[in-house]
């Protein structure tokens, strides 16, 4: 972070010129888009009055290097402007051709980005938890070329969005405008994340990648797959065929581990790390259409097996066993030696209605203390973790059940007061994930997003003394959603959260409206279906 | 309704299978789907135990006759049964082949089926209020053919949509199966809308066109066209075409009257009227940007013009012939004699602060009663209409504010005490139409089309006296939908209030959502992206 004491004076200056944007007309009372903001806010942004014109046929993205990962980020941000150029044509249809050289702030034509960035092959590097993201974006250090430099590679691709994100429109046939700035840029928290569920509807791998590319265009950098769940088993494991076999939905609607390796490579390229959950004791009962033996057998009130099937049987040897190879495969699957391992919502009736149960838990002297039974099995499997080399994620109710839990697993709040849920967990040394107030199944009319962004994930009593707090995700459960109306469910909704994860400050709401009027619409021209975030209006794509 | 009297003694007999569907697998808890249920339901329908298959190789639709829309419906639901036949080839992937010889309910092969209804050309043949609907639907008369008998062509329409949601997949290979029934159906009312709107965001033909689908699927037959309003006015006028060349969003956001054309007649072949609606005297920002003349200069306090347009401005002789001109274009581009005027939510603080109107009311002698103000407005724009052979549609205010109407005019009821307001409407001796408890702008939570389900449209006092109930409208505000989300936010909430409109009775809310989670499938396989009514699950498309 090198440029941090270089200009530690310097102050924040988001520049919102008071015009109205390309895309809007004189009539309508809306909420009228900015013109070349960026979203989510970067960290510090000095702009000027001049401005530059960029002329897709005269422009080229310069790296001399050999990653992949950059090479094809040029590849994709090529596009991304080729396909502004032809939006911005359609806008400025009609309109008289501007004659630029009698502005005196135009300043010239900028004929290329160069990339100063780690030049050498990066075929085995993988997004991690404490990657270096940060950049800085000169435009335009000598009058023709800008600049954007970074010392990783993820700093590359976050600052080749930040650019793509300034063009705009000139008002004047098919070139583009950009105006003179400085941006030196990175993420306050290192793991903003994204959470689809697989389970409860199927996605199919197309809708999945195009959700890759809408969190690449929010600098968001963790899919959390919430791959498995009661509903359905798509995750095709090689070690247990049978689990999607009879688990998932249909024959159509599984992720092999080919698919898998697709979504991670895609992934990988935007910068990007898919985080895997495997929740358990609960939320298995998929599991149970091929392997009824490990759930637990219910039984009613008169002592007969009722023919449900419950939670995990935490007293089988062979569950262990089961779990230890399923999930040997899945971190080998899923690399970055992160996994969540679920355990919310574990009821226990089914539990104390069993007498084999029963039997174990007074041999064990546990009482009817089924926290205690849920505590062994969460240490058992944490212990299986532990010798794969992978850190646990657990959701916020094993914390809350009292389960002692080593320091380094990372504790995921997701519901309650959550204020006081992070105090309480950082206080008790465990790094932290917010999600609680980032639910984007819960909807309401309107621009709902707003409540999203007042949410600060740094809000909380304690913060400044810890350094626990690693981020948050926005949860799409996937219930009330399918690839008919995922997409314009999550964007620009999500871009909320994004922005309270990635950027030191909050804009103003009416601020922040006209920006994200301007994403949403960024976001439609580059083929996500988001949704309208203010009322009516229009974007010209 | 000949049949009616023939068959006046059969009772109602809707059959749910107690099985799962073949869509379902059989782990989860969610709603399972029925097979080969219609959506809306049938008025009457025997069903017994036996059943055919269809396979799409060696079967046809058989019509003698010259009618275009009865052709070409002939050859969307033949595409629609092929599209069946390979989405139960895929349900039916890897399932071992059934021997269907063995089973004694098999009664043989579905070879064609005929069509009874008219034959000539019908070339001028336009979807009115009253056309009547009804049809017979006959599976099997002699063993190896089905019968659809219509005394219209709209019956036909009706029927053949029926005839392709009783088909379902086999259980093996491409076979479709459909069981031994009898049909007797029509509509419960005439006036089964949708509302569109374009004026707060842009709809492409396309997504017009797509909606038009739905609506056949869901045998809506009346597509309310708010076409301009305060945002926006895509309306491309010959007369006027100042009035979208600069009330439009942009110039790519207009509908030509050869793009109306197209709609009006795409719409036709499936049996729906469009009805354009040019809200007055609010609503008309829009109008202003070209014509800023038509509408009321607000004042101030310290009597200086504030910057602002109000409502049209009735006090002006050149408003009403600009009105006339305009109308009688519209009534020529939208067939069928029907025109909704607006009239909602006009606010009178304007015309209250424009001294121009003060002087005007002193010399007719209106005191400050704003209210007669509109009703000289209103009377003047239903002279025009009236004068154009065209019957106008109001929204309730201009009842509900005391203008006295003409018995012929409809008056729509959209807020309120909708029971009462229907109740002292139909008492006035109008027709009416019910939207107030199907605004789909009106978003919960989960499975919210269960409140669009529950509202009778006939439950107010006096109904059975009257026979003023017209039907109603689904409505779909376009403040916070465009293209990317519209189609999953309209289906199958819509659906909802479309079984209220056709159906003489409804299911039980349980039943329902069985229905509705096929409906939706049945949807998405014909691809209109409907989103999940009822949580978790799945549809094989």
């Amino acid at each position: 972070m090198w440029f941090l004491t270089v200009f530690p004076v310097l102050l924040l200056a988001i520049h919102l010129p008071n015009i109205k944007s390309e895309w809007h007309g004189d009539a309508g009372p809306w909420v009228i888009a900015t013109e070349g903001e960026v979203w989510p806010r970067p960290a510090r942004n000095w702009t000027f009055d001049e401005f530059y014109l960029l002329r897709y046929s005269n422009f080229q993205i310069l790296y001399d290097g050999y990653c992949d990962i950059t090479l094809r980020a040029i590849h994709r941000y090529t596009h991304i402007i080729f396909a502004h150029t032809r939006s911005a044509r359609k806008v400025n249809k009609n309109k008289p051709k501007k004659n630029f050289s009698n502005d005196p702030a135009f300043k010239g034509f900028i004929k290329t980005l160069n990339i100063e960035g780690p030049t050498s092959d990066c075929k085995d590097l993988l997004p991690t938890l404490y990657a270096d993201e940060h950049y800085v974006l000169n435009i335009n250090r000598t009058g023709d070329e800008a600049t954007l430099s970074s010392e990783t590679t993820w700093g590359i691709l976050r600052g080749l969005e930040t650019f793509s994100q300034l063009l705009t429109p000139s008002g004047s046939g098919a070139y583009l405008k950009i105006r003179r700035q400085v941006i030196i840029d990175g993420p306050r928290l290192p793991h903003r994340g994204l959470l689809l569920d697989t389970s409860r509807h199927y996605l199919p791998l197309a809708d999945i990648r195009l959700t890759l590319d809408a969190m690449s265009y929010n600098k968001l950098n963790v899919l959390h797959w919430h791959i498995v769940d009661d509903n359905s088993f798509p995750y095709q494991s090689e070690t247990y065929p049978n689990l999607s076999k009879e688990g998932a939905y249909h024959s159509s609607m599984v992720y092999s581990i080919a698919n898998i390796n697709d979504i991670i490579q895609y992934a990988r390229l935007r910068g990007i790390w898919v985080i895997p959950e495997f929740d358990t004791p609960g939320h298995t009962r998929s599991w149970g259409n091929a392997y009824p033996e490990l759930l637990t057998t219910c039984y009613n009130s008169t002592g007969q097996p009722n023919g449900r099937l419950g939670p995990i049987d935490p007293t089988k040897d062979s569950v262990y066993s089961f779990i230890s190879t399923l999930f040997t495969e899945v971190v080998q699957v899923f690399p970055g030696s992160y996994l969540h391992l679920g355990g919310d919502e574990v009821p226990f009736s089914c539990w104390a209605s069993n007498p084999d149960i029963i039997k174990y838990m007074d041999s064990q002297k546990l009482g009817r203390n089924f926290a205690k039974l849920e505590e062994q099995y969460i240490h058992k499997v944490l212990d299986i973790v532990s010798a794969l080399n992978t850190t646990a994620i657990v959701w916020q109710e094993v914390f809350d059940n009292g389960v002692s839990l080593p320091n380094s697993t990372i504790v995921h709040v997701w519901t309650g007061s959550w204020k006081t849920e992070l105090s309480k967990i950082t206080a008790a040394g465990h790094p932290v994930l917010l999600s609680a107030c980032w639910y984007l199944d819960h909807t309401a009319e309107g621009g709902d997003w707003k409540k999203f962004y007042v949410c600060d994930p740094m809000d909380f009593p304690g913060f400044n003394t810890s350094r626990l707090m690693l981020g948050g995700e926005a949860c799409m459960w996937g219930e009330f959603v399918d690839k008919n109306n995922i997409h314009p469910r999550i964007w620009p909704r999500a871009s909320a959260a994004a922005e309270r994860l990635w950027s030191e400050f909050a804009d103003d709401l009416d601020t922040a409206a006209r920006r994200l009027e301007e994403h949403a619409c960024r976001m439609n021209r580059r083929g996500i279906p988001a949704q309208p975030p203010n009322g009516s209006g229009f974007c010209v794509v």
